[in-house]
């Protein structure tokens, strides 16, 4: 792991502002928690994570409503942003960060295409969100929803601007 | 990732009995999951996974005993089999498969050295666990520990024969 990866920034910010992290995964399935913990010391900012692959789990562990998951979906801004809130609440973080997606390559329906994938932060100011469509192969995609995840987390962090969406 | 991969001869095993896993992960942060969930299709056999990172959340989460932690320790044979109980408890799996350790490089200490792993089964029948010391770098350490995780589980499934010790 190189000095500069976004892991090794994400872990050296929350430690240097002693904030602490919590998650929740879905289509990257544990990928983010993983590179999380390929940080020496990753013990000072993250306390754990989540993989939660039902709607089952995504109810009893994270709080998502029931309503929520038949209305939108499981992969949607509306249920990211539950699972980030239900994260951080779970793990007393000062930050939770959820992704949920559809990493192919089935999965696709109309309307929701192999790729699409929503990331959410939920903190003490509030929650935010992002959508994003992966073109990329399975593998590909959950690394580059895990990389967006972790950039989104810097930016809200760093500048507070780093959200398209504010507030759902 | 090769058919011949370990991950995705458990989803073969697992898919063809209509067997369900939950797993629990502590040094390997998600790694476990990430490499099951490499596998398409995997929400036939993959619950879900719990990442527990502090004493805390092994109780909250995973109903580990507090007392069992304080006298043991978090890298245990017993807090391996309560984790694996505690996921398979959660998840509603038919087998609850759990990891824990000391990665490295730092976390060492008398009688428990860096490496030393705990990995533990646990399914209708009872629980089974193994201990590993390995000797390798911290991103070594955490796929040897995921390798041998899926490994046991095979082996248990396969032949009743793969455990170290039963009945913890």
């Amino acid at each position: 792991m190189p000095e500069s990866s976004i892991e090794a920034r994400v872990a050296a910010l929350l430690t240097e502002h002693n904030l602490q992290l919590g998650i929740a995964e879905s289509c990257t399935g544990g990928l983010m928690g993983h590179r999380l913990t390929d940080v020496p010391g990753c013990s000072r900012f993250f306390r754990g994570g989540i993989v939660a692959y039902s709607y089952e789990i995504k109810e009893t562990l994270l709080s998502v409503a029931h309503q929520t998951l038949l209305q939108y979906g499981a992969v949607s801004a509306e249920v990211a942003v539950q699972m980030a809130i239900g994260a951080r609440q779970v793990f007393h973080s000062d930050y939770g960060l959820s992704i949920t997606g559809i990493a192919g390559p089935g999965g696709g329906m109309p309307g929701k295409p192999v790729g699409l994938t929503y990331i959410a932060l939920a903190f003490d100011g509030g929650t935010v969100w992002q959508k994003h469509i992966w073109h990329g192969t399975r593998a590909e995609n959950k690394n580059q929803s895990v990389e967006a995840a972790l950039q989104f987390l810097l930016d809200t962090i760093l500048t507070g601007e780093g959200a398209l969406h504010v507030g759902v």
